[in-house]
């Protein structure tokens, strides 16, 4: 939709027609944890534009409708109507891909079950929620240690109930390295949740097709709702199957501008691929923030504008009640695998100066090539008015710095914002140090 | 002591003699206004070493010495023990100048008057701090509406006083642009402080020698105690007196590794020059964070090693009460008396998410040059949450960005911690887009 309104205020006279499988358009899929968790009062608050309103835009919107093949020969959709199941063909010049990611579900006996939820489109949010309201519930099992999961753990302690969480690997949060990640988890038991660390699991118990429990290679855990944040795989199927490419990532593989490899096709967000600034690959990162900039620069182009999209640097945020994760770049393990040899600085200070009150524990770790200083990564956890830091890092990602020249950034420094030297400032030094 | 320490480091030979006009060392000057308003318990909170923990590091401090003259000649100083006006030679091979700066003291009738503080050495924070814990005083008047003054008024009206702000200019904080400016007097009116501006102070009114009012061009404010925040000027007489020349800026002149023009003086920190590198000048700008990392590329150099200043961008950061308030770069009249033409992007948004509770309003303002795009400036005032946001912009200054790099820039979201598009990116591209 983002797509749709740019390229409509570009070109007026565009005949614009979007379908969406779902009932809304243009939500905040990222706020559905805090309408679950009860700290966002009403779905309506994540919807930032209805159908409604893209009409008066002049942008023609069918909800409930799927797209179900793409005819690229004669440059037309198969569209059924979810509601009454008709399917009719719709022509375009233009089409544009949007169809996001979808929470990967694991091929386990039980999967399926009523109560298992993987978070996709806000009516899966709305259907959490709910089942939650109905009250009865006492145990919640998450799968996946990733932002999803971690997210709905606390928004599912926050609504009183008991959260196991079961993750495959030796920490929750894989896009930090384990020594950080070590200290996501402690903040996440810290909270009440139940960690199970290095169990897989194996099948869903189920009583009367409604979930009952988790069976992982260790034990089963009892369970009144099951949400599944084990990542998301782009739904690019239906590109797939029209023969537009994909990339190596499973995503559509697009230029700059968010064309595809098909004269007239475009692709943006979550189905689409992204240029990795620091990896120099192209990537599949699912992230509304990418997405709204995929579709701003889509919908440029579409409308007859030039922009193109300079790509990512893998920037990512969350919070666990009082502790902020962030992370940007490559870690460790990504590092390695492109070859690249790094030192790491890896600090502890304050978020504030010491002696202000509300200082707290902060934990930055950089990564910084062998011999050039370039900034290759950093994490950041800690308290809050930590996790924001971690943009100083991706700016300087974008901007190729070295640990070298960001040890001494004129970063804003006033007791109540921050150490004398900002926590960025000794990480960086601290890995200068080891060039 | 920040470049004692870090020669004696990379020294142990080092034979390293510090004076101090003070009865401290290593203390944060900028914590002053909040152990005035009763945030910071003890002023030893604020004092990061004392002088016995530099005697066990192997650096000689003497507290209560004032150096009164250099002779370069014959490589040596001239020190004065404070408490018993004994005068000595103490002769040297390198010298490190590091006298700061000093509140500019008005040359008015009563400015030197009991009751009337400048805040300038930790003495002066702890006169302060027992002149009102003593109490009985009602009525407090703050002149000038830097950062000082500001931080001062919202200390004395944390300890329950009538604070009023005496401003020549049309708003507070003169660093700002005036309608960034204008949001911050806002702030200041609402924490109850009553603001006079453009009014200029006359004179002060004692009684036994005692302030008991500050006269302007329009009215008598009664004062139990006056705080001067017209600025500061740097303490380079001592300097001067020697021939070691000064800058523009009346502070010393110094090269990337913090080298006077004579051979074996150093100088770092408020008394001394940094390159400013949007305005490619030297300038003079006292704040503790370009002191420190000065004091350490000093240390550095003068250890043997060898490190380089790379300059400032102007950043600034403060709060008042709720409202947070940051700078860097080039404001509109910088730029205009550079020559510099430019377009502004200012936009309104929000700290977090907008349907996430504690989201408030933040106000961005970007300057970006004319043709080139290139970013000059920007401001920030906001709640909670808003100000560190400067260091994006900073970082994006010392890497040379423009507005349309930065419209783009992969930086963190998530619902608690932004809206999709950052207010950073939103201002950049509101420039971006009147280029």
């Amino acid at each position: 939709m983002s797509a749709a309104s740019q390229a409509k205020r570009m070109r007026a006279d565009l005949e614009i027609v979007a379908f969406e499988r779902g009932a809304y358009t243009s939500y905040s899929a990222c706020g559905m944890p805090y309408y679950v968790g009860g700290i966002v009062d009403d779905a309506e608050q994540l919807i930032a534009r209805s159908p409604e309103e893209f009409h008066r835009r002049g942008i023609e919107v069918h909800v409930r409708h799927e797209v179900e093949e793409i005819d690229l020969a004669q440059r037309r959709v198969s569209v059924r109507h979810l509601d009454d199941g008709a399917v009719r063909w719709e022509s375009f010049d233009q089409l544009v891909i949007a169809t996001g990611a979808a929470p990967i579900r694991p091929n386990l006996p039980g999967s399926d079950a009523d109560g298992v939820y993987g978070l996709a489109i806000l009516e899966d949010g709305i259907r959490v929620r709910q089942a939650v309201d109905k009250g009865g519930f006492k145990r919640a099992v998450i799968v996946g240690g990733g932002y999803i999961g971690l997210e709905m753990a606390e928004a599912l302690v926050m609504r009183g109930l008991d959260v196991s969480l079961v993750e495959r690997g030796p920490d929750v949060m894989k896009t930090l390295d384990a020594d950080m990640g070590e200290l996501v988890s402690q903040a996440l038991r810290g909270v009440g949740v139940s960690l199970y660390v290095e169990e897989s699991v194996q099948g869903f118990e189920t009583r009367a097709g409604r979930v009952s429990g988790v069976t992982t290679d260790q034990r089963t855990l009892a369970a009144d709702i099951v949400i599944l944040g084990i990542g998301t795989r782009p739904n690019s199927g239906l590109a797939r199957a029209a023969a537009i490419p994909l990339g190596q990532s499973g995503a559509i593989k697009v230029n700059a501008r968010m064309q595809s490899d098909m004269d007239g096709v475009w692709a943006a967000g979550d189905c689409a691929e992204a240029f990795h600034l620091v990896s120099r690959q192209p990537v599949h990162i699912a992230l509304g923030t990418i997405a709204n900039k995929q579709g701003r620069i889509c919908g440029i182009n579409l409308g007859g504008g030039y922009a193109t999209f300079p790509g990512v640097v893998g920037t990512a945020v969350s919070k666990i009640c009082a502790v902020e994760v962030a992370r940007t770049g490559l870690n460790e393990k990504e590092a390695r695998a492109l070859g690249l040899e790094y030192v790491v600085g890896k600090i502890e200070s304050t978020t504030r100066a010491g002696y202000f009150p509300g200082a707290g524990k902060i934990t930055v770790k950089v990564l910084a090539e062998r011999r050039t200083g370039r900034l290759l990564g950093a994490q950041v956890v800690g308290i809050e008015g930590a996790a924001k830091r971690i943009d100083v890092f991706a700016t300087a990602l974008h901007a190729g710095m070295t640990v070298e020249q960001i040890q001494y950034l004129d970063l804003s420094y006033a007791p109540p914002f921050a150490p004398v030297w900002d926590p960025i400032l000794i990480a960086a030094r601290k890995a200068a140090d080891q060039l």
